[in-house]
């Protein structure tokens, strides 16, 4: 068994990983750690995982070496620990924002803040395998994902990679998420009086995911804004773009389904009938499925590009175990197998 | 006392239009219609009126003259009655789209049927008091709001108003709704276990209510996306648009000032701090306020404005009412001062 | 015009009050304190006030005499300063549950704590109109009641005042609550993310409320089990009980009209047809109804009794407002005339 | 492969049988039929099963022989077709209430009509494999569970095996449900904007599945009384009893750990500390696991127990498939993994 630890375990994202690690086939979890939980047993904080797992939470200050390191911190812990976690396992997986950037003046320009192991940017790799499969199997260091940039960047990307997209013209992404996206600590908003029945763009520009998208897309003239709705799990980004002069729905068919089958968790969502004919994320709670839509008014080149991810699956964990896969050699669906609910 | 009937009581727009009209100072409801629920008590269907009105549903076929006839039947049905209504009140107001817009053509464009009764479309005047207040004390005909289009033409109005917006740009209206806004009907996408939870781009382009935008504020490069959110009563219009080159915040901040100080029911939510620092539907359910906000990236042009209302209210019955008000000389928020509820 | 203030005025209870008497034709508001929001604007923290009123939020410690004193904070901190605060308001009306009980045995019982003012205990009256109607015009200090145990004593006030109830049996009230009962602080459980979907039988025995219920209602077994679920307004109570023998639903009809007669607040729910059959909160949302409803099993004589209100509503601030205008003379539903809304 | 088909397979019980059976490491299924959706592939109905079946519905009147039968139709279909599916597999796990009830009269009190097949009845197993472990290796004939039914009987098991219970007092079973217990076809009142915010005690005597209760536990002075909350998946029933004189917090404890340890998909949740003290439906989505709890006022002897499920899970479909896993000799839980997730 290859052993994995995973220091900040009590938070969405760690609690969401160690579901995932516990019912993976070839893994063994030897230590998640909290610094708030120290003691307790991680089913106490994370209700599912009872009688599943007899886990305590560890102290971050004792960490056994393993082979496979996840970092689950709050963003801006990880880079000034990382030259003494790199020395515990060969294999460092984070889901942090805090390696996501492969430039530390463009890392500075969105966070507002100087990187503080630049040299180490470039160490990592862009942990979305649908855009970095290729590298994933020789990656000692892979960073996470934004949640709100992965469904971006994936309801953009059978566009880019075809080539259709007018970059000329400005890309607004409408993102509407979920309120686990906050985080287990949350603030005075979060409160269930105040999150319910909330339609509530809280940032029109400048949201920091923006910066992966710039950078995986390789587009400039983009803009997300962000809306929460009454959900727990789950983002729709609504991209809205031209497309280049003469591109039609068929060529978007072609497209669209290319990168469906090179990609076992993208899915082509766009029906006639029935309930469920565009992307939505409440059915894929737990799963790790993009599903991917799209609507061109032909008259004009105006696109609706769509992507719904679980944010804490594809938008988090479940990327960073698909990595894991990848990078282990493992098939790259192991333990990402749950299929969703519905009705749910 | 003024006599009022509404002929479609027991949808939702008739029966947010009843609880108005049976609190309003000045008039008395005669008559409320249903074919469906003929004979049952009103607060039988729409359970808030429980003792507070013994009126009972009445056949639309047997309808007694008064001075304002209230219309809050499905679309497409007003049309093919108007003749025999106009001899029934002199004064109408009809909720539904029959007579939303000026031009016959423009009318078949969208809609894609003839209209029935095209020689009565110039004889309405649009229900909205933001845009039409000057000519409702004289109208004798008042055409309801879509709500969606309500949203949209709030949104942009200081804009327009006050000129700011660069009309060679392309405009994208992402509007999120509740589920009031399918109707007391629903199809099998309303049901609960299907709709809760769920963000739902049913609409990418092509949204009836376009029309009405298009009409009332004199752009063209314009496009409405729907998504449903987990939410009963509340549209939010998140527009993208470009002001002219050298437009500041500053002149933002006037344009909208402006607005509110002549509208009554309309208020800028730009707040620095504390939880509702946007436009939110939530804490409007009931109310009949259109919140307005706007982000400006002074860099680019880019601004998102937004509206926030009820669509049963100012997007649909309450504006109404009001219009009311002014087609009869009386106070403008008579009978809809109802603040709206937090938490909620 | 008659001078309020209100101390206590940015949590829940007391933003609702401030909206009522806002709303209230005979009261002009002087002053709402709050120590954390102390000279924002209350539309900063009542989003639903903007555009209404100016006032801000002053010091506790800075109070002007006014002709009715409301007191809306925590619980436990108006019997440390009751003494001063009758130099200030020669009428005093408590939200919180420091005088609804009037024995001071029975408080430190159910409350753990010797009661700081206990000779003031007496000179309270238990300000639910429903119950002590008869004393509130001369009452100079009303306390507050508990939402739970509102729900509670008015799904047991048929029973109770026609001496149906068979006392000798255990009475079990199962409370379903929104979140708005847990007030603006709230605590961990109280996130969205972990509060939203829920069923949590949190409490099943020992709430404090249950005092009021035995104080009120004269029963002894009888115990309150309380659940949360998923809505942000409103309060279901269904109680279990044994009806004397003999006791039909006729009689039970006869009880409950009575008591639906006698209370302008009081609506009897119990309909053979529609989608509303019985009482639900959340229609309440906003109005001042108690809407009771029943089901007697005639083999057994266990009757299932249900009473819903708005927690904040007649389950606090509007049952406060009920009682200013009993004490003052004027009529009992001033300000309270807000129907509610369907759908919601 | 052991072959399996569905009849009736687009509902909600049908539709998370399915997902099961696909998933499952030992089975093949070879047909799922509907007549209202015949010719669409299984995902258009279940949207997350796409890109994991190319299943069509079939012609539920063409059947081919398979290992074990499946059926998943609307209560009272099953009974007029019994004979002719016995010939079509050996197995049958019937999920409606067909055949649920041992005793034709007892049916015919419950239901209200004569049972159409009532020879079958003794034939069998009430597939609760938490009641019939030992039956279930050797059954052919495995009915389906109630799901109101199934968090009561939990509820009540390990005072019912322990003999706790002073089963001469009445025992008074709360239950809360999700909207997914209404089924795919809904009514009036399971639209969206109807039901949700909902706090609905729409059944206070005589739920059908109160017959399962008094079969399996035998008791007789019980009543379930059922309330529709907003949640889409979940049932949590709250029982109120008395237990035997004498009976300790010590021995409750003893009792439930026991069930417990039989039990793989039953755990004990009464925590001091955390948000997650109590069983809780919301972690439970997709799970098999019944979660059950208690609180004793040792006083009065009166407890409350607890007992949360996933309706379509544990309350129907996972305790299906966990039937036929014993029935076949397989390992209890096999495809019945999924932990559930937090937060939902």
């Amino acid at each position: 068994m290859t052993t994995v630890s995973i220091i900040g375990g009590s938070g969405y994202g760690g609690g969401e990983l160690l579901r995932l690690l516990l019912a993976h086939p070839c893994v063994e979890v030897k230590q998640v750690t909290s610094r708030s939980h120290l003691g307790e047993y991680v089913y106490q904080v994370h209700p599912n995982l009872r009688k599943r797992t007899q886990l305590k939470f560890s102290d971050p200050a004792i960490l056994e070496p393993v082979d496979i390191l996840f970092l689950a911190q709050p963003h801006g812990t990880a880079q000034h620990h990382i030259q003494e976690y790199a020395k515990l396992g060969s294999k460092i997986i984070d889901l942090a924002a805090d390696f996501r950037l492969r430039d530390a003046a463009f890392y500075e320009q969105w966070y507002g803040e100087k990187h503080t192991a630049p040299e180490w940017l470039k160490k990592f790799v862009y942990g979305l395998p649908e855009l970095h499969r290729a590298e994933l199997p020789t990656a000692s260091y892979v960073s996470g994902v934004g949640c709100n940039a992965t469904a971006s960047n994936l309801a953009l990307l059978p566009l880019v990679k075809a080539d259709l997209l007018d970059t000329s013209s400005p890309i607004f992404i409408e993102i509407k998420v979920g309120s686990s996206e906050g985080g287990a600590e949350g603030n005075s908003g979060s409160l269930h009086a105040e999150r319910a029945n909330v339609i509530r763009t809280f940032s029109a520009f400048g949201h920091r995911h923006t910066a992966e998208v710039i950078q995986e897309m390789g587009v400039t003239d983009i803009s997300l804004t962000m809306t929460a709705v009454d959900l727990v799990r789950g983002v729709l980004a609504t991209a809205h773009a031209k497309v280049k002069q003469g591109v039609t729905t068929k060529d978007l068919w072609k497209a669209y389904r290319a990168v469906a089958n090179e990609n076992p968790f993208v899915r082509v969502v766009k029906e006639q009938r029935g309930i469920y004919r565009v992307p939505e994320p409440k059915i894929l709670a737990g799963s790790n499925y993009a599903d991917l839509g799209f609507e061109l008014d032909e008259r004009n080149g105006h696109i609706v590009a769509m992507c719904a991810i679980d944010n804490l699956m594809k938008g988090a964990s479940g990327s960073a175990v698909q990595c894991m896969n990848l990078m282990m050699g493992w098939e790259e669906t192991l333990g990402l197998e749950f299929m969703g609910l519905h009705p749910i």
